[in-house]
């Protein structure tokens, strides 16, 4: 299986001015060694806007005018209706029957149309629709373009922090960490990059054990507040973190709660659970890192208002 | 009176790499001309950072040996208790009894000596500090040094949007719409800059239009929930809003309250009411602005956890 390199990456990185916020390196005020990579504040709350505005642009002239398509409703299928509108292209999200109005009202926001399916002819109805217009259908993980768009993550992390030693990503389909662990193994081959994930959807830990994919039930991961890391290893995606991840660590489901309430009272940054993983390895699970200079990736901030008011109150971690 | 000029603002940005966050501008879901300049984002939670380091930086050998005193227990202190120990010098901050215990907590964590005093001491006895040890005396706000540090925002904002039309930016002290303004009206001479007040701390406005000093009963100002923003402008920020401010809008507690929790909400920003002032002026009184391309400042992100539940928490505005 070919995987992506550095240059995929680096070309990614052209194409992402725009719609793209350059995030900053945050220090924090409690650990004098780690810095947080706020992807919490790109327009609609996650990094997924990186791969989702990368391959947009890899799309040929005849192609985009043909639009795009994706079946998520999470924040694969909103980055994609921004990226699409931020180029002028047409985007479809094919929606499960029964998501949160909300979710549906963002993306229609967004100038996307929104075709509702019975849940489990998502996947079909996306390929259908592909198949009939020509729309283009873009996955939210398991492609080389959103890898290397997601990769520039971990460029932008070694421009701001040369020194670092340490790289802590979320895995959840492992796009990201993908992508991150090659750019960051390309430039700085003396840090290591460190996945987290979930003491209640290990299936990249198991996976990687296994050396092969290892698939959990999903009445197992739906257990974890951490609805964006719910999500399997493809197998391009493993093939990635066999070859340049560093290790796994796994999270409880009080930790990420804590690590979230930490982010808001301590850090001002607005993150969902599944974005506050790679904190709270940090806070709860220092032992089992290698130590010196440690970014984690804040990689999203689209929480439920309710639970962040009651983890903004809850007293400190 | 001698105001300072670009070239003030220019030097001070060569003193902040370092402790100061190179902060993004943030687009807005729900407003395609709005953009968000997160100084919450700054390590100690506001962009009094800015102009702290600017000042220590000022310092020559001699007196840097001697450190720097401040008597604000808000946070300036914080800002040049964390300024002064990136550049390793000595910082005492003066705080009055009954200052909340997380403030003292915070201040000392930066390494600074508290010296706790009655309130209306706290003056006479950063002055008697300063005379007895030869250390500096750092204002919040009423120095030259201090204005063209928190300019640099202004500097920024240019490089990051040339084709600003509209800058909004919180009036407490008048630092930072001192400076602010100063950079924008010499690099973006068609822009307009517009100070934004709590309706119940509007000495400001009443400043501008006598064209003198109006001060307000602390008994007054104390009724903003916008502590940040109850502070008086001097003589020295005054001439400079004078000659550099094209104007002055007032905002309400229920306005300043739903821009706080917006900013929650939609751009996952945790602000203090103090912070979240302009993005409530661009919410509540378009009407009163200039139309075009507007970057809202949101200078602080230290807010009562148990408020920003609430405001996270309610219906959204």
């Amino acid at each position: 299986m070919e995987l992506i390199s550095i240059d995929d990456v680096r070309a990614a990185a052209d194409d992402l001015a725009g719609p793209v916020v350059r995030t900053p390196l945050l220090p924090t005020l409690w650990d004098d060694e780690l810095w947080l990579k706020p992807e919490s504040l790109q327009p609609v709350g996650s990094f997924k806007l990186r791969g989702a505005t990368h391959a947009i642009a890899r799309l040929g002239p005849a192609a985009r005018a043909r639009g795009v398509v994706t079946h998520s409703s999470g924040n694969h299928g909103q980055a994609l209706a921004y990226a699409a509108r931020a180029a002028g292209v047409r985007c479809t999200v094919v929606v499960p029957e029964g998501a949160p109005g909300v979710k549906v009202d963002r993306i229609r926001a967004l100038d996307a149309e929104v075709v509702l399916v019975p849940p489990v002819r998502r996947l079909a109805e996306a390929e259908r629709i592909a198949a009939d217009t020509g729309a283009a259908l873009i996955p939210p993980f398991d492609h080389p373009w959103i890898i290397a768009g997601q990769g520039t993550v971990g460029l932008e992390i070694i421009a701001d922090l040369p020194e670092v030693d340490v790289v802590l990503v979320p895995v959840g389909g492992g796009g990201l960490s993908a992508g991150v662990a090659t750019a960051v193994r390309a430039l700085r081959p003396s840090a290591a990059v460190i996945g987290v994930e979930p003491l209640l959807a290990a299936d990249a830990r198991d996976s990687l054990a296994a050396g092969e994919l290892v698939v959990w039930d999903v009445e197992r991961t739906y257990r974890t507040v951490a609805d964006g890391l719910r999500t399997q290893l493809s197998a391009l995606t493993l093939a990635h973190l066999r070859d340049r991840l560093d290790g796994i660590v796994t999270v409880t489901e009080e930790e990420i709660l804590a690590a979230t309430g930490r982010l808001a009272r301590e850090a001002r940054l607005v993150a969902e659970p599944s974005g506050a993983v790679a904190v709270a390895a940090r806070l709860f699970h220092r032992e089992e890192l290698p130590p010196g200079r440690t970014v984690a990736v804040v990689t999203g901030g689209n929480v439920d208002p309710a639970l962040l008011a009651r983890l903004t109150a809850a007293a400190a971690a």
